[in-house]
């Protein structure tokens, strides 16, 4: 049997692919990413200083003997050795000519935890002199030495930074300079002796003056790296597995300080921050890399190297090229050039902005570099996301924060950027945006349904208490207003009309700025910058690519009837206004109107609560006889701005008490009036709170509202469906192709549906017959009650289609009051790792997820068509989208400005699991 | 082809069985349940006057045919009746001495929607002539002809009952007597001919004078009667399928009229109300069955027919004896003496008290005329919480209806009788019924936790709102208290201390009486009677046969590793004497003990108070030290009460602010110190309110409780585990064998048991290390929250043992709050159909079962051993118990009172499915 091959050459990587079977992934476990990376450079023909990787599979085997090189590697190292001396002609450990390497680790994936870097390798007291000789700079040659003492004393060692930067600056003190720029060759040289007399001192023994030595305490220190406590620590964080090992990199040294025909940079093959294709990036000439970091200098723009050197710029450029056609990707790299002869000393894809980020995909695929399934594959929904709400100016934010001006952090509720005044309830709130032309914020302990004006006139929403799916969070994200909710460090005095947060205090109508990005609340105004979706032509682009791929025929695996495209993209939406607005963003039906949302608006609002609290059939029938002409005006703005698309409408679903005023505000006024003997209006309010009372519940969530109200009070839901169908009529006869289909709430029982929806669809018909038109139209229900889920076979043979409202079923699966579970434990869960993820934010796969694809299958069992959503705030988020993709639904739905973001997502759903 | 058989002689039921092949149900079905136990008697020799039947079969071709006898189907009848004639001697329309048969209607179940009878066909003006000269009884001839035109003109023909009473009356009138019986013989002639002119002025033709079509006549009107309205009501309402048919049952007349040595009557072969083994009826001499009912003259008790007939009366007595053995039960028996000859004309099983049912049952088992598993299987779950509770007098009760005393019915939930006199709040019923030794009835809205001496005090409980499963009904079904609630009409004033209902007063002190078995309110007090378990030797036989049974290796059909045997059943007990209580009455083991009862005791309330108020860590654990002790006591007298059985500690569970004052309370105290401006304990108050607002959830069930609230706070259940190892170590040391399993409630995740249940085990081992003992313990986890049913497979991977909460299952995955549902919308949704059952009393088998077989299914896949159990109200529910069986339980735990029932559908459940 043939040795085991523990080391490679840079040019021996087809060698490397031999041995894993030609899978470069296998290359990259076995070589590390940067030794896969310059191997892969040096097989292209792209200039790397010469070297060579001991594998992955080297480090494991000597922590598997305990600290012991396995048999043969170091012999192979020191062969690899002999033949990077011979490419380069130099001599490892010749004071004549001196060979200088760095030792890099390198695992397969990234990781800061582990030992990094010792540079100048080779570097001995004999080598030194050598170098002086050959560079004829001094001050470099014992700037590198001491440096290398430094390095491997730290490093290698473990010896404290300390211990070599207290003697440094003593020696600054007494030498009265205060910069190291000011230390001379002669100080260096002192301090490298200084430097090796530390070592000495905590080691034990000398500085290793034979540089093989050097060599082997590097490489043993990298590979015990491997199993430091940061290393382990980082690895358990990011879930990278503990048994892959580090490989070694051991390359020549290339100095881009060795006069005015050397330097060094750094560039991206496009700009990172636009994504415009051009070379960005900066040089400095006769220095090294760290001096580029450092800052020392200022650096030139990388185009200027032209006019310098003229010739390493042309093969720059033809190199930056080549790698990106390789990589087929914007790159990062890092390169010296030595005596003016280019080395490429890193490439790596390089990080970009959302914004470059699809750009850069754009311009790829139509460049030809990649295919459009790979450019939907590069972006991802976040970045989608970021190009669509304001954002603060970074650097200003980073300033704010400086200044102490974070005043707190809640839950990131709503997306984007809100600068403001602040406002403690709703009708200020709307009136100083109305009437004085204000930026509102308006801020409140927490939101109910008839603070939504307040709201919708705010630029941002702030509560202090609530979790991601509160009233205030849904309402928000609804209509795209930042909001960030559970703010619990700020206390907020609704009666001074203030708030406080440790102790500084913010009164109303001074500013706040709110990133509902992140959840953070600044005092004062932060500069926004904010983009369209119209702008972004790109994104655009994209998102087109998106729908080509979601529609097309057979791109999903299905049973039988089932759908064989992705997923469609609808949206949820209220009003004509969104419905336009979602219909721009590229939704493709609306999945949930909220008739509710209707009744609160205040010129309803009294009818609404004239029927709540009717004594007889009769006045109840005339107070929804006022709505009716309500309800019918929003629908055919509906169906107008959704003309030949789906429009499905929520029949009434929350709990009527929330039309009235609170419990809670009536009592106090009651009891106030009460003590104090104020009778005039006492009566009228006691038969209120006396209404009101009687409808309090317990558990209101899993109360009487939904088809259970329907089916104790059906004048409601019948006045619905007329005006849904006078509507769709109308707007039939004006030419639009109306498609409604009405969704009943919080069906549990099949039976309910049997009771409520032939009621309905008689009371369709006879609008069509009285209208004179026909036109397509379906009834259906939400799946939001578990007991649905488990028995949507019966279900589906009533119900036409299922939407699911995963709020609601994940509330009750997971049996957490959505709004008080964040506040009390959940966040804490999401925190501690309880729950891997906020399931209101994204679907839990194994309890809610389980029970929607018993529904899907169960439902398409008996019925094969049945269309199939989700309308939950899930809707809107990328892991969900997957997950509705992989169940077998027809569409999502999700609030308007997410729309982009789902179409991207359920084209990447499709793409994912295009072959499975 | 051989003509099909339409007609059966009485004496051919075997050629009816071989038709059928041989099924017993089939004969039923053929020739309706009168027919077949007429044949069936005729079989075994008893006397049966003879006759035949005409099948269901023809009653459907009849039918199918529109009205047309099936081919053949009159000439077989003709020839029955020539086998008839010369069976009985007699001849059909012959003077000289004619046969005379009564048509009777009679479907596989019995259906009083239908057609009954038609006595006395044959009667003519001829045959009724011929009939005086036999009989020489011109009065009873003639009163007979007179009753077959009314029976046949109303029954057959559809004239109203009108168009006879009223001629009938007229005549009385005219001749001045007052009762039928002052009637003559011609005055019965007389009106013979005024119903034959009422026939004929209503039908167009005369009352046939040919007996054939008499006899064809009502047979058409039999099989008609089938689809009649009433019929078909009937079906529908009781579930029997419409295409069953009725069969037509031609009986020869026999008069038990014709002089003293004739007679007739009915009875039961043993006592219906006690069970007793003694024949029990009545009879009459010289007289007709309908006498006996209509009670004109005095009947006489069975046994006296010894010293009349006594040759009769042997026969009856063995033909009794004989029907008992055959029907292997007791018999409800008519019979007819014609001149000394004993006549059966019906035996059917004999209804019964639940007292004698059981002692039947019993009896009959140990005569040897059924076996045991016969005997369990005809003893209702319900038979046996009958004689478990006190009843009311049932008569009285009938009384006090009459009386106008039923004030209100509401939730019957918790079974028995109670009478007391009404106190409005806890404290005054405790008091009066301690210190005054009265019998209280507390009377509330709704009840609290802090309730609970009150109700514990009371001997019934009556609330206006609520339902079945309401805190009210859960704690007084978990005592053995009765008690309604949601008995909506009655309006409680605590202020005034009285309660109004219809506008009827009850203050505080007056009697009412409260059945919670049927819901029933009655004002003053009805007598009661009351059975202990300890006296009913039969029922414990019973129960004793029922353990035999669930007991027995392989009853049930199970995959490996799970259980073999039926259910075991254990019973939920807080305290040692419930305990105790439970396992006399059979439990054998605690399923559920609900630690926080005990934090509500007078003494203890205080340290939790503090507890939960704690403003530091120190402060909180001295509370918790406060309370140990008690809890440690509490589970050592739990553990010796159960020697040997396990018994599972359910871990705090409900939100913490139930354990302090309501917010509504100190909501009210707080405003009205304000407005009143007084400044004295305000502060204490206001910091009160303000923490148990603090506490505030929107929907309480799904909030802070449970593992979650230990995960928050695990000093509480650090301080439960100590306290059950503690105590368990005590009952060792003392030689008791305790079993102590640790309940963790509300998990929805299993990470939430992988942070808990390792830190409370290690306790339990510090605890045994500690008093250096070694018992079995076991840790896990109720089965309560939707996604644990889901994601069960991982849940057993930590929890030793399932125990569904199926009240919180039910739930959550109904989305029903169960202190609003019943109240609300579940009431009318079980009236209306729209639920079969309410699922808070009977288990919902295809949402929350489905759940529940979901989760025993990939429990034991993860856990082959895991035990698998039920503490919600349904352990106790018959029906439940089955679904509990079905699917693989261990073991169902109900509350005590509950046990002896359980015990026999855990029995019943297990000879059902014992070869499925």
């Amino acid at each position: 049997m043939s040795q085991k091959k523990w080391v490679y050459l840079f040019k021996e990587v087809d060698e490397a692919e031999k041995a894993v079977g030609g899978d470069w992934e296998g290359v990259r476990a076995l070589l590390g990413g940067k030794g896969a990376n310059l191997a892969e450079m040096t097989r292209i023909g792209v200039p790397v200083p010469p070297g060579f990787t001991i594998t992955t599979e080297a480090c494991n085997a000597y922590l598997a003997a305990g600290n012991q090189f396995p048999e043969d590697m170091w012999e192979q190292v020191l062969a690899a050795m002999k033949a990077v001396e011979q490419e380069t002609g130099k001599k490892f450990g010749d004071p004549t000519n001196p060979l200088l390497v760095s030792c890099r680790s390198g695992a397969k994936f990234s990781m800061p935890g582990m030992m990094d870097t010792v540079l100048n390798i080779g570097l001995t007291d004999a080598t030194a002199e050598g170098m002086v000789r050959l560079t004829e700079d001094e001050r470099f040659v014992y700037d590198s030495y001491r440096r290398l003492v430094q390095m491997f004393g730290s490093v290698v060692l473990g010896i404290s930074d300390e211990a070599f930067e207290d003697p440094l600056d003593e020696y600054k003190k007494e030498k009265g300079v205060k910069n190291d720029t000011d230390l001379t060759a002669s100080d260096w040289k002192t301090l490298t002796e200084k430097f090796k007399e530390v070592v000495r001192k905590h080691i034990g023994f000398d500085f290793p003056q034979d540089p093989y030595d050097q060599l082997r305490l590097a490489t043993e220190a990298v590979f015990k790296s491997w199993n430091g406590r940061r290393a382990r620590d980082y690895r358990n964080a990011a879930g990278i597995a503990h048994d892959l090992g580090t490989a070694v990199n051991i390359v020549t040294m290339v100095f881009g300080n060795m006069g005015w025909d050397s330097g060094t940079g750094v560039a991206f093959t496009r700009d990172p921050a636009t994504g415009e294709r051009k070379l960005y990036g900066d040089y400095l000439l006769n220095a090294q890399g760290e001096d580029v970091v450092a800052g020392i200098r200022n650096t030139e723009p990388i185009t200027n190297l032209i006019n310098e050197l003229p010739d390493a710029y042309q093969e720059f450029i033809e190199i930056c090229e080549r790698l990106e056609r390789h990589y087929r990707d914007m790159q990062d790299v890092e390169f010296t050039i030595e005596r003016g002869k280019l080395w490429m000393l890193q490439t790596r894809s390089g990080k970009r902005t959302a914004k470059a980020i699809v750009k850069i995909a754009v311009d790829m695929a139509q460049e030809g570099l990649i295919s459009k399934e790979e450019a939907l594959m590069r972006v991802t929904p976040d970045n989608v996301d970021t190009l669509l709400h304001p954002q603060f100016d970074f650097n200003a934010k980073i300033k704010a924060s400086e200044e102490g001006r974070l005043l707190a952090k809640g839950v990131n509720a709503s997306p984007g950027a809100a600068v403001g005044q602040v406002y403690f309830d709703a009708d200020t709130a709307e009136m100083m945006a109305k009437e004085h032309n204000q930026d509102v914020i308006m801020v409140r302990p927490f939101t109910k349904p008839d603070d939504v004006h307040g709201m919708l006139a705010a630029r941002g929403i702030l509560t202090s208490e609530g979790g991601a799916t509160s009233h205030a969070a849904v309402v928000a994200r609804q209509f795209g207003v930042p909001c960030i909710v559970g703010a619990s460090d700020i206390r907020i005095d609704l009666e001074k009309r203030l708030m406080e947060v440790n102790g500084l205090l913010i009164k109303e109508g001074e500013f706040v700025s709110v990133d509902g990005s992140t959840g953070e609340v600044f005092q004062g105004q932060i500069p926004t910058i904010s983009p369209t979706l119209e702008e972004q032509t790109d994104l655009l682009i994209l998102l087109e690519w998106a729908d080509e791929v979601a529609s097309t025929p057979g791109i999903r695996k299905a049973p039988e009837g089932w759908p064989k495209t992705g997923l469609q993209v609808w949206a949820n939406a209220d009003y004509p206004a969104d419905a336009r607005r979602a219909r721009s963003y590229g939704a493709k039906g609306i999945g949930l109107c909220r008739t509710e949302h209707m009744f609160f608006e205040q010129e309803r609002l009294p009818s609404v609560q004239r029927m709540i609290l009717a004594k007889s059939s009769e006045e109840r029938t005339a107070a929804l006889n006022d709505l009716l002409p309500h309800q019918r005006a929003d629908f055919e703005g509906l169906f107008e701005a959704m003309d030949g698309y789906p429009v499905i409408i929520r029949l009434i679903d929350p709990p009527l008490h929330e039309f009235l005023p609170g419990e809670r505000e009536l009592l106090e006024e009651v009891i106030e009036m009460r003590v104090k003997g104020i009778t005039e209006g006492l009566a009228e309010k006691e038969y209120l709170l006396e209404q009101v009372e009687a409808m309090h519940e317990s558990n209101p969530m899993m109360g009487l509202r939904g088809i259970r109200l329907s089916i104790m009070m059906p004048e409601i839901v019948e006045m619905q469906v007329r005006a849904i169908f006078e509507a769709a009529a109308n707007a039939t006869l004006k030419g639009i192709h109306a498609k409604p289909e009405v969704m009943i709430p919080l069906t549990g029982h099949v039976n309910e549906l049997k009771v409520i929806q032939p009621r309905l669809e008689e009371i369709a018909r006879e609008v069509m017959a009285e209208k004179g038109v026909e036109f397509p139209y379906k009834f259906g229900t939400m799946i939001e009650i578990p007991r649905a889920a488990l028995t949507a076979a019966e279900i589906a043979g009533i119900a036409e289609f299922f939407s699911f409202g995963t709020n609601d079923l994940t509330q009750m699966t997971f049996g957490y009051s959505r709004d008080d579970a964040e506040r009390n434990f959940l966040l804490k869960y999401v925190e501690e790792g309880i729950l891997p993820k906020n399931p209101f934010q994204t679907i839990d796969r194994d309890g809610v997820g389980r029970l929607m694809s018993i529904a899907v299958n169960d439902g398409r069992e008996a019925r094969v068509d049945l269309e199939v959503g989700i309308c939950g705030e899930h809707g809107g988020d990328p892991s969900s989208i997957e997950f509705c993709h992989t169940i077998g639904q027809n569409y999502v739905s999700c609030s308007p400005f997410r729309v982009p973001v789902a179409r991207l997502s359920a084209a990447q759903a499709a793409l994912k699991y295009r072959d499975k």
